[in-house]
């Protein structure tokens, strides 16, 4: 039996998650905290345990037409071969830095695996940082016309920002690199560094002309995607957490080994159903697709939530961090 | 510049540290603590950043006359041979079903990681901490004739509560197994366990017989010692510490990569210099070799902490985990 906290949550406000509508997905988030957190509850779960998965992309930011990270890549491609033209003999590398998205992806996942390789690699860990976040400070949507730093999801953000507030440790678990996610989730997300995690390259400590300094390698070390999810969720948290969403097959394992431990569990796909405010895709689409765990869900309890009737708005109305002007045109 | 705290602080109580004797190593700690956690100081740190890191063997608790798990891995030896004796074909793991320690070290790093690839892999996560927990809760030292559990250092203890009390994170970084701190990290010393970075085997995760499961391979795949453990950080923290205390050789580049940052730093190594309450060795020893970090530290300005005169108890009077009675005999 678990110990009751010190003092009891106040109940939850009804105008909680104001952007969520009322709807069954609402009502199972809400009732699900109240049913871990509230002190003498059946279900109650002590604070340590309480933890929550969020993927990132998909799930608390958009990943159309491509993932924010590749869209960094195909830019630092763009530039590495600018300074380095024989770069551009690799049919990948050349591609990405005409910005051509199908080219690159028609090279699978061992012609993205180079392209990530090559710029996200080569580089000190406090050089990389520095440029993702001259990055993300800077770069636009190519269709929505606004910042990335924008267009995260208002109603996860709430989401979050009540978990935390009763008692949970909510945590990214993003296929995307840990180090670049990092750079923004504290911003977004009010997720510290050392709350994320995600896919790595190989790493190294050297002494560089007397200076202390981690290499980033060229060479990917961990995917935290599918299986990789829970691996990397023990390696960095070692407990299985009570609560995971996700948005996509990549997802599956997460939800899978959280909902499968004792207790009361929560499991959500957010289903990108809204073509009008959003993007619309699932079971067909090159990122992000949702076709077996869409299948999945309903079996294993499961909610999916549809951005369409279940969210009042998407973005937020003040990003967290100050949208830079875009240009308006393509 | 940074923030201040919302609350300041109350000042540093004389009665702090209660078994640190008076000299340098406890001013030093308390002066470095007051200047990074009190709001208005010049030297002033936001608590986010004030991250400390501790190793564990021979740091937290002893390493003589071997790593308490290498005291873990031989008894485990000895009975997965009794269960299939074709395992003692290998001479390593025959000497560890044998308790020969020194038999053991003969083999070197390479029979020392065949060792631990059978003795950690090859079952599931769970199975593991389950064995671990149970070893750890009877397991006494050879010599002391105490459980392991009631020989952490309460000068240790206490000033991972001082740091905590006074916003700091604290973190283990071990060379040891992530996994097997983990199973007393947070009764020892008050570190849950997402706060362990150490040492890890290849982990997988596969549903067996619709169990969801993360299997331990029988292969090591991260070493956190030496130039291992600022990679350790970076990866599980994603921001560099502010403090950092180990007592080897193998923690020189941890201090080195903390102490090498911007601001008030500090770097500490514990001396073993008492061998009438604990144990005396540095530069020849089996385990936990001090010997070019003994001579960096006055250049570094890290400071030596001598248990012989810095500490006034070594043991907790109280261990946090109720000893078992051990046997008197050798």
């Amino acid at each position: 039996m678990a110990l009751p906290v010190a003092a009891s949550p106040r109940p939850l406000d009804p105008s909680l998650l104001p952007s969520w509508r009322e709807g069954a997905a609402r009502a199972r988030l809400l009732s699900f905290i109240e049913a871990v957190s509230r002190e003498g509850s059946p279900d109650y779960v002590p604070p340590a345990e309480r933890i929550a998965v969020f993927d990132n992309d998909g799930t608390l930011w958009g990943e159309q037409p491509m993932y924010v990270q590749l869209a960094f890549a195909l830019e630092r491609a763009r530039r590495l071969v600018a300074e380095r033209p024989e770069l551009a003999a690799s049919p990948v590398v050349a591609a990405a830095a005409a910005g051509d998205l199908k080219a690159v992806m028609a090279h699978g996942s061992q012609g993205v695996l180079e392209l990530v390789a090559l710029t996200h690699g080569g580089l000190s860990t406090d050089a990389f940082t520095a440029l993702v976040r001259e990055w993300i400070h800077s770069a636009c949507h190519p269709t929505l016309k606004r910042p990335y730093t924008a267009l995260t999801y208002a109603p996860m953000r709430e989401l979050l920002d009540l978990l935390r507030a009763r008692g949970f440790q909510t945590w990214i678990v993003s296929g995307g690199g840990k180090d670049f996610v990092r750079v923004v989730s504290e911003d977004l997300y009010g997720i510290p560094a050392e709350r994320v995690v995600g896919s790595t390259v190989r790493s190294e400590y050297v002494v560089q002309n007397g200076v202390p300094t981690i290499l980033r390698r060229p060479e990917v070390a961990f995917i935290d995607d599918g299986a990789g999810k829970p691996v990397g969720i023990h390696d960095a948290i070692g407990r299985r957490p009570i609560a995971a969403f996700g948005n996509s097959d990549g997802d599956l394992a997460m939800l899978e080994w959280t909902t499968a431990g004792p207790g009361t569990r929560l499991g959500m796909l957010l289903h990108h159903d809204d073509g009008k405010r959003e993007f619309a895709h699932d079971r067909q689409t090159l990122f992000g697709r949702l076709d077996r765990a869409l299948d999945e869900a309903p079996k294993r309890g499961w909610t999916v939530v549809s951005m369409r009737n279940d969210w009042s708005s998407i973005y937020p109305a003040n990003p967290p961090i100050k949208p830079v002007a875009c240009p308006p045109g393509g």
